[in-house]
């Protein structure tokens, strides 16, 4: 799946041409000037995220308000021009304009033009460090990309168990949430059930805000078991997981590795037909019948 | 055990007839009309959880009570209804009572009869979010339930693990609670020991609600020693789980799958010389040479 | 380590007479009045537990402390003829004394008197609830014991790597507590180097009281470090602890199950000398050289 | 790499002499006063770092300041020749000075002379605690130097993982605190996007301070999300680092012990027919039935 987000060199025009030196440019990181534009790239990203965040700040605001929002405005300039050089570029703009990098480049620049209408929706901006997923590509990083893949995979794996044990976290707090709603009542804090449910989400997950405490005697037992609960059935997901890496990387595992685990002997070559991989206990070669 | 709560179909009636056809409908999903049934079963649960929800909100409830109130009963009907069509339409009618499902939809109604009664007992209604359990049949999701085979039964596994552990972090909190209560005594909090040992299951579990913190020196380092001991010891039943889930895992796994991952072709068997073991992707046989 | 404790057969008087039969009442749970004699001591235990936390508890000490007081007093006069009855009845009355059953034994009286002299210390009464251990014995639960035996052996067998990881973790609060009251100082909290240890070690084990947050942008950036690799390094115990008791659970593992895993075909029987465990692969028995 | 911190014997001086007796003294524990100087280098490091902890207590330092800043300059001083008379014994200066140990024997001095220009830095001190690592060639730990050495390498080859997932986990916080910006806004206590970041990062990591906690109901629901997530994700890192371990352990395991697990002597070789394989306990080949 990562690999894919990242294979958008199949959407490479045809033609030679401006076209395609202009993909080159802005797609790819082989060339030094298509390794300078992705380096100035994130470093666009990251100031822009920078500037969005310290546009929050009140004590900056105040002061800087004016140079940053100026700032934005540069920023999004750019990414909208950089957009359209993409899709001009690419041999299928559909297909960019579907990806999930065509998608996130277009979400970095929608929010400045919405706030116009929207107050307040220019913070939404920090999509863009999603773009900084890229950086995997530019700094050649495919080692991690594979490591990430096993990651995935691990997860993709376990995705069933995770989803059963999800519903019945899921059923466990609502349930937990509205008796502790019952016996805790509305004077101790616990003024409904969807706020009751809450209480037991932070408290199952172990996060405990604090700003909900149960004061009966019964609803601190009720407590005590809600967390007891958390502490040991975190055991499963962990469980899951770690079996499910344990499997993967084992899949994973190089070619001549895993092959020697299975117990072939890769130095015998069939003297007839060249082909390897007998195994170690053969005397004949399996594809032509020669012997060996 | 997953299973067992969802073969209702053990339960159905020999002969045919309406109460077959009965059956059919509310426990079967196979026939158009059975599905329709568990489709529209499963939206009225979601809604009359949801109304149980709202009315509990006080700003909703100042404002809607009477509708919900109304809903509420209309539910309640519904699934009585439904409970006596469900007790009818099966053989053995002690069987459907006593099972879980047979229990979870008994329990889903007595809340708002006992409100009339007892006044706030109809929140208990939210247990009603059981029967969403069923779902799982509906969608056909076997597979998900041959995940939560392997999940609980990795539970049961190490059950006596987990039982040792559990009971050995009880007597901890006991104890740990009851030396914070004589370090810090009353005048920091820690009123009693029954309130100590709650402080202690809270910081144990790493929950850390902050509504009671120790002020003293010696209190403090006390603490240290519990957060440190609760951060380390999630470690054991996090261990044991996964050990339990990798074992099960390995023992439900196909036995054609187990094989594939061998690589091996089992079934097949050389003409020449009888001797079987050879890969899937031979031509001729290892052994003697013949042709497969 | 934990049979051993139990073990206490091993002090059981040669001879017969009032001596071996006050034995087997007391610590052996063969005979009926041996049972007996051990649910009683175990209800007498918790009651006498719960009589500690009842006694603390402002609410109903303030009505109830004369009733509670006199059974304490019961109590540990109870506790205190057992603990005579169990000196007497033993082979080598050191060897009992200095055991662990032996020093909790004594432990659990102690505060009683001592609180004569020290008011307070009889909440110390509490340590009673270790002698609850014995339950495993009354039980029968061998089974039990034998899981805790493998958690004991994991935990011993991870000693090293846990002792090396409790070690970095300690250097690790102090120097980052430090650092955290030079950032915040005194005005925002972190009033001294311990007060800031104390507060490092509340969030890398993730449990949070909150009664003391960072307020400035170096210190919150500084809590976002400590939180991450908190969040991050509970792996390593984890991961420790797992492989320790993958290890021990192979290591207990029956032997007939464990040769299974060797490819051992254990219904191979040598004809010639009888023996059993030839691999799967022999033709020739292996102790003797006769053909299989 | 723990091992080369501990390998500063390669520095040792070549010719004998009064430098070779210093060097045997500072850096070796074998002779009786090398032993003794080590003993009591880690009793002053301890007592120095409890002086600057007690220095930073309010009530202690109103009573005892003159005293206890005398003892950091005496510990300085101390410290400070022992720094010279280390440069002057090694061979090559310049290597121990930028070794492990080289730079925390000088910054466990600077801050002292620091301090007298800027006040406050003297807390700095506490980095003297990182020296207490020498306390491993002292104790003769050298077990315990490959049970680090096992978890520093687990932990270096999963560190493409690690970095992979602080990576995504990095960009989920600042990306759902800027969510959480925009939903509760700066009346509920989220007054800037870095707020709500560390707010993220306080509930993914489920530290859970309370010093925020959202009120509006998305702002919860949007929170209970985070909460789960933070609670699943945790068994990510937990199942690569327990695979790097288990992976790293039977790697370190001595090779005598691996073939043991195989149970098969790989060095007998039939002399009749000159097949291997055999186990440990064989007397005749299993192939042929001639005697080993």
């Amino acid at each position: 799946m990562v690999y894919r987000w990242c294979r958008e060199g199949e959407n490479r025009p045809d033609t030679d041409g401006w076209r395609l030196s202009l993909y080159k440019l802005i797609f790819e990181a082989d060339s030094p000037y298509g390794k300078y534009f992705d380096v100035t790239l994130i470093a666009t990203i990251v100031l822009s995220v920078v500037v969005v965040m310290l546009d929050s700040v009140h004590s900056i605001k105040s002061i800087h308000h004016e140079t940053l929002y100026l700032a934005e405005l540069i920023f999004t300039a750019l990414f909208t021009i950089e957009y359209f050089l993409r899709i001009i570029s690419v041999k299928s703009k559909k297909r960019y304009a579907t990806s999930f990098f065509g998608i996130i480049d277009l979400l970095a620049i929608i929010p400045t033009y919405l706030s116009m209408l929207l107050p307040g929706s220019q913070y939404l901006l920090i999509i863009r460090i999603l773009r900084l997923l890229r950086i995997f590509r530019v700094l050649k990083l495919v080692q991690y990309l594979s490591e990430a893949e096993i990651l995935v995979q691990a997860l993709k794996d376990s995705s069933k168990k995770i989803t059963v044990f999800t519903f019945t976290v899921l059923n466990l707090v609502i349930i937990l949430g509205s008796l502790m709603y019952v016996i805790e009542g509305e004077q101790n804090g616990f003024t409904s059930i969807p706020r009751s449910i809450f209480w037991a989400i932070t408290t199952l997950t172990t996060v405990g805000y604090g700003d909900l405490v149960p004061v009966t005697a019964l609803g601190q037992a009720m407590a005590s078991v809600v967390m007891l609960l958390g502490y040991s059935i975190i055991a499963v997901p962990t469980g899951i997981v770690t079996h499910s890496i344990i499997n993967r990387s084992m899949a994973a595992m190089p070619v001549e590795i895993a092959e020697e685990t299975k117990d072939v002997a890769l130095n015998i070559v069939c003297n007839n037909c060249g082909l390897q991989g007998h195994d170690t206990d053969a005397y004949y070669c399996k594809y032509c019948g020669a012997k060996l």
